[in-house]
């Protein structure tokens, strides 16, 4: 008998909702010799407000030892901006080298889109996770006075480049499109912009039947609501896939259906799937929470499992569910009950 | 008798056909003491292209000298991306010390917008113009080879950051809705962050009638297709700047609405004028390229010089001309004439 040993962070806020939800779709999908193992971890602005404490070395060390962590969201208004996303979130995203940052961008049956017409809309954004802005090489001199200045510095390797770049073409090879473009802003972040270039160049003739293209990230979000069907998979910086993913995930049915997967394709260290979506705390508790990104980022994690069919399965479920579902306003555990019914049926 | 003395920069592909429309409402609407004299530079891709310069030190200092610039659009796919950008249109923001880089989106009416429901859109992108990632202060060490590292950095002085942000406030605190939204990431850039929300709450201690407001960039960009009617004026960075003012002009009837203003606003410098979009070299030539966004520049133009009325009149103009046009497609020359028609009536 097979066991998958699950981390779970629910966190803060509607974390918890709709972590609960994701589980008990998991629990309905996976085959009857398949165990379930969860190992909840108090981590967020809860624990922080309480202790002090983000992640300690020794919960980090303890975390690497699961199969995949699954994560809802964390942070409260009360935590200052920054603590909990560099003590934490980005803190598991660099040791574990998370270095492909998965978001699917699907406009899925009767969801609302504010773009007329509706769009076909199934792209794949494979964002940089351990690079760029994001690595908090920054600094700040004569702080609060008049001649601060304030420093944040994008590193970007070769390694994290070619590693990121290659991933996101046999992605797009294995879809019907076979796309792949490239967002960076090349014409003014030179430095950066010539090695993204380069490797997605020299990358690229290792995958002749994958077609490319390049877009300034400025270029990008026009694109992205005037003509979203053109894209198929996207790679970019963490920066640039922070953005365009909010704003993916807001063209195609909204931040409640966006999924993601923090993802160590090595498997050197347990990938973490979470929804895109923060912790709502205007509407904890109110059963207004709609699980359904994070049942999305369960089908993330299946597939990176080798679960293949379940992973299949949530989808159509998610699919099915969304198309079939009537008028009414459901609450997150009817959402969540659906769906699971859906997955065992 | 009044003269302005104006450096014109028509630059390449559309370039040269809006900003001669440009030019004759400009010229229409000024009233008739005002002298208008015009100096073109030949700058540019073309230029480029027969004397492998991009702006000389003899050049520079020439256009020091003028009252404004207007610019239409530079580049051709043959430039290197990068050489133009650094090397003539940044060269000029930074060496005029343009640190207003002023973009109003407007949803006009009969303008096709990608947004369901056609929501009420009137703001003002206060980008910050000469700091940020767009100083060039990067680097690459072992080029071209597996070990390369390629640097960005961003670089935001209290200096700068305060301004710039004053500036905003002025504006906002100038406006009906009297609001200001600071757009950043300050829980990831926790250095610059600190110092762009630092000074936004000190300023608006001096501007207790304008209404504040903060949003992660990721979080703008979803706001930007989902609410656009809540924003009045965004103060933000360059970087950030830059996108949100594509995805601006997008939802609000495209970038051939777009205009912007690199302003100097202790006029130590000469301003620059241009429409946001690019040189189009697939529809130069055509009669295709709408002078819209130029001459909503020029607007921008006549208000920095002094002349309200005769900005509010190109302003007025654009408007009675998108609300009463025909179905029929008119060429570039049409809609500048008709523009020159009504300010000049
Ligand atoms: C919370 C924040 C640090 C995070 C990011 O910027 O990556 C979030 O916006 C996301 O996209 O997962
Ligand atoms: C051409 C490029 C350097 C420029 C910028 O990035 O500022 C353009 O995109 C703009 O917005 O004016």
């Amino acid at each position: 008998d097979r066991t998958i040993d699950l981390a779970v962070i629910s966190g803060d806020g509607i974390g918890p909702e709709v972590v609960a939800q994701g589980l008990k779709v998991l629990t309905a999908v996976l085959p009857q010799d398949v165990k379930l193992e969860t190992h909840e971890y108090d981590l967020g602005a809860k624990r922080w407000h309480a202790t002090g404490e983000t992640l300690t070395d020794a919960e980090l060390e303890k975390l690497k030892g699961h199969d995949a962590i699954l994560l809802g969201a964390i942070g409260d208004p009360g935590v200052p901006s920054g603590v909990l996303e560099r003590g934490l979130l980005l803190k598991l995203r660099f040791a574990f080298d998370h270095f492909v940052n998965l978001r699917p961008s699907k406009l899925f049956p009767n969801t609302s889109s504010p773009l007329a017409g509706r769009p076909e809309i199934d792209f794949v954004v494979v964002r940089e996770g351990t690079e760029g802005p994001y690595v908090g090489n920054g600094g700040t001199i004569r702080k609060g006075t008049p001649h601060e200045v304030a420093n944040e510095v994008s590193v970007n390797t070769a390694y994290g480049v070619e590693r990121v770049v290659r991933d996101a073409y046999a992605r797009a090879q294995a879809r019907p499109a076979r796309k792949l473009t490239l967002v960076h802003k090349n014409n003014v972040l030179v430095h950066a912009g010539h090695l993204w270039k380069d490797t997605f160049d020299r990358v690229g003739r290792e995958f002749p039947e994958v077609s490319t293209d390049y877009l300034h990230v400025d270029a990008a979000t026009i694109f992205l609501v005037t003509d979203p069907a053109r894209f198929d998979v996207i790679v970019t910086d963490n920066l640039f896939g922070d953005i365009i993913t909010d704003l993916a995930a807001a063209v195609s049915g909204g931040i409640g259906l966006a999924a993601s997967g923090n993802i160590n394709p090595t498997r050197e260290f347990p990938s973490m799937f979470e929804p895109v979506h923060g912790s709502a705390p205007d509407i904890a508790g109110s059963g207004k929470a709609d699980p359904t990104a994070t049942v999305l980022s369960v089908a993330l994690l299946l597939r990176h499992l080798g679960f293949e069919a379940e992973a299949a399965r949530v989808d159509e479920a998610v699919t099915a569910d969304l198309a079939e579902r009537g008028e009414t306003a459901r609450t997150t555990d009817e959402i969540g009950e659906a769906l699971a019914a859906r997955v065992a049926g």
